[in-house]
């Protein structure tokens, strides 16, 4: 039997709970033992929960009791969840965690003290909630030089996006809606701001190396410039908006990381990627195109996959599961070098200043649209296009990439 | 150094050698040790071949060469690759598989004999190619009782499908088309009655038991009845049409399982998997839905797969990787029992009939078909619809279907 710690009895923490007791057979089938929640951690009580008689507020217990070998970290934050990993991690204790904020900023730190004491630090949950990707990336695509990563990584935006796409409400409209109804946190700043898909796309480059992308370097915009109007004129060219994490490889020790909003045309396979739902799309040098697919969120995904890596540390007790990820920091091209057409919405009176700026490029009218207009331009390196575009000042209205 | 033989000098045999070669590094670092191809087993020579020295006829050499524990079976068939297999295993080398006839077939055989003899049999490559799903379901998704599985799982089929809705070209014509291009055998056979979709769906669902699935106890249909016409109703009713294999569990050891054209709304993201690519989605019972994407066939991404095992392999010399596929069968419902909606083509004069037979249903007419109009029925049992369907005889020109 393995005793299991969980650290956080928030929604991810209880969902783990729920997990392992739901579907207990094939936890303990698939673990070839059984699994035991012993303790939850928590500075509040719970009276009434049916577990209320496992949760306890001292972490040191948990540390101190030499059954329990394998901890869920699902409290969030880099300050006592980092302590508290480092802590179990260095007793020989394996963690499974759905905190993509800590393995973003200490993974490779807490890779190496999870080999050095012969454990593991397993992070499934971190990226795309339910959806596998951490494993794909680091047991099957192992025969593949991954040349790129693009994925739709955060569903609060994705579900933002989608809104304003079909309904054709503003930003602030559907943000107000996706509080109201709990998709958004009242301070939506780290997923409309692209924080959030930073850190992911920061944890999916750092396996695609094996070094470490850093996620405080990564160019990061968000979504709140985005309007109906810019869906408008997406949808009349088949193009779709949204937040993409991209990574690229340049060569084995350079990429290109950025996250941004994205226009990308409706057949490819992470425009039909709706609502909460996350994609995450990975170019191999031999296999070319995948894609995993599935709730980027939410209680039972995340626990789900915080349990399978429960599952895989209780087959490994004692033996250290393959993950290369490097202390070493993968060099970050500057964005603003690469080439690329750019979609941009203008004021109707500025049609001449576009076509001078941006020869070549491609003008979109819309018949109940006599204010603005659409422009494609021709591909030009982003530095040069910025340039030009803040030149021509408020008669510029928007500005999005294209893939 | 693991001294690797690969069975079958064909398509994937050679390109498993490339990938070992193109991807030296990235194999051997995933392998934690060197990789070397040694032997190719083939009836042929293959003169000017930079691997010719490699090529052998006897199979016995690899046998009696303890440095050889890693075994590629890319030969296909079930006749002397499950000879070649049992051999291997029983004499404790690994062997690795695209061979979805040989797993379907033998797969808990071979598997017992590999865990009885301290080595492993994988098969990553024998479903969706290049498409990591094996593992997702094998190490990923542990923590969930899988409650369906719906895959776009040939190649071949969905080329043809895909064409057809495309240009509005009737079946014979995408076929030659698509054998003249080498996309489809000059016997097909195997791909365009389902027989392929039914191992890969056999497979899965076995996998999703753990238990047995008889690929020849499943109810199969291929898509060779699909006409252009059924594509013009499909798209005007905002559908697709698409060869599913599908798999439902009833209970932990009943599952209904078949393979048959699908009518699909454009929205699912099964409807956008076009051309040669494959996709499986998978519902579990916290995760959701979930789909893996991907190339489903072609030398390097199936090669990747099998690379991929070999990789595993490698880093479990003398361990038993988990695989829950026990020879016990799984019970399959008699899928004309189940109750679903179905598409009608009919005959422009059978208006009455087919309102009579199927009440309640749903009228389509096209502005540009006069001789016949579709139907889309009630949800009813489907024995009592076929019944029905029959009956009406001549007047009736197709039926797909409905998910």
């Amino acid at each position: 039997m393995i005793n299991v710690a969980v650290l956080g009895y928030g929604t991810v923490g209880s969902g783990v709970v729920e997990v392992i007791e739901k579907n207990k057979d094939m936890v303990n089938k698939k673990s070839a033992q059984e699994l035991e929640v012993k303790y939850i951690l928590d500075l509040r009580d719970f009276p009434g929960d049916p577990y209320e008689n496992k949760v306890i507020h001292d972490f040191n217990t948990i540390l101190q009791d030499d059954s329990v070998t394998i901890i869920c970290e699902t409290m969030g934050g880099v300050g006592a969840a980092y302590q508290f990993t480092k802590q179990a991690l260095e007793l020989g204790k394996s963690v499974c965690t759905s905190n993509k904020e800590l393995v973003a900023k200490h993974g490779p730190e807490l890779l190496q003290i999870a080999r050095e004491h012969n454990c593991n630090y397993l992070f499934e949950a971190s990226v795309g909630g339910g959806i596998p990707i951490i494993r794909p990336l680091n047991y099957s695509l192992t025969a593949e030089k991954i040349e790129a990563v693009n994925g739709i990584l955060n569903g609060t935006t994705n579900y933002i996006l989608s809104k304003m796409e079909k309904e054709g409400a503003d930003f602030d409209t559907v943000l107000k809606e996706a509080q109201d109804k709990g998709y958004a946190e009242r301070n939506p700043e780290a997923d409309v701001e692209g924080y959030d898909a930073c850190r992911k796309i920061a944890i999916l480059s750092s396996l695609m190396f094996g070094k470490n992308v850093d996620s405080e370097k990564v160019p990061t915009e968000g979504i709140t410039k985005i309007t109906a109007a810019d869906f408008e004129y997406a949808n009349a060219a088949e193009y779709t908006i949204k937040l993409l994490g991209r990574s690229r490889a340049i060569d084995d020790d350079t990429a290109e990381v950025m996250v941004a909003p994205f226009m990308l045309p409706k057949d490819h396979p992470l425009a039909m990627v709706y609502g909460v739902f996350n994609a995450v799309f990975v170019t191999g040098n031999m296999l070319g195109d995948s894609m995993y697919y599935g709730r980027g969120a939410g209680k039972l995904p995340t626990a789900s996959a915080v349990v399978s890596d429960v599952i895989d540390c209780a087959r490994h007790q004692g033996k250290v599961i393959m993950c290369f990820w490097d202390k070493e920091e993968v060099k970050l091209v500057d964005t603003r070098e690469s080439v690329r057409s750019f979609f941009i919405r203008a004021k109707a009176g500025a049609k001449g200043a576009v076509e001078a700026a941006f020869p070549g490029g491609r003008e979109l009218h819309l018949a109940d649209r006599k204010e603005d207009f659409g422009y494609f331009t021709q591909p030009m390196k982003e530095s040069e296009f910025l340039a030009k575009y803040e030149a021509l000042g408020e008669q510029m209205l928007g500005r999005i990439r294209l893939v």
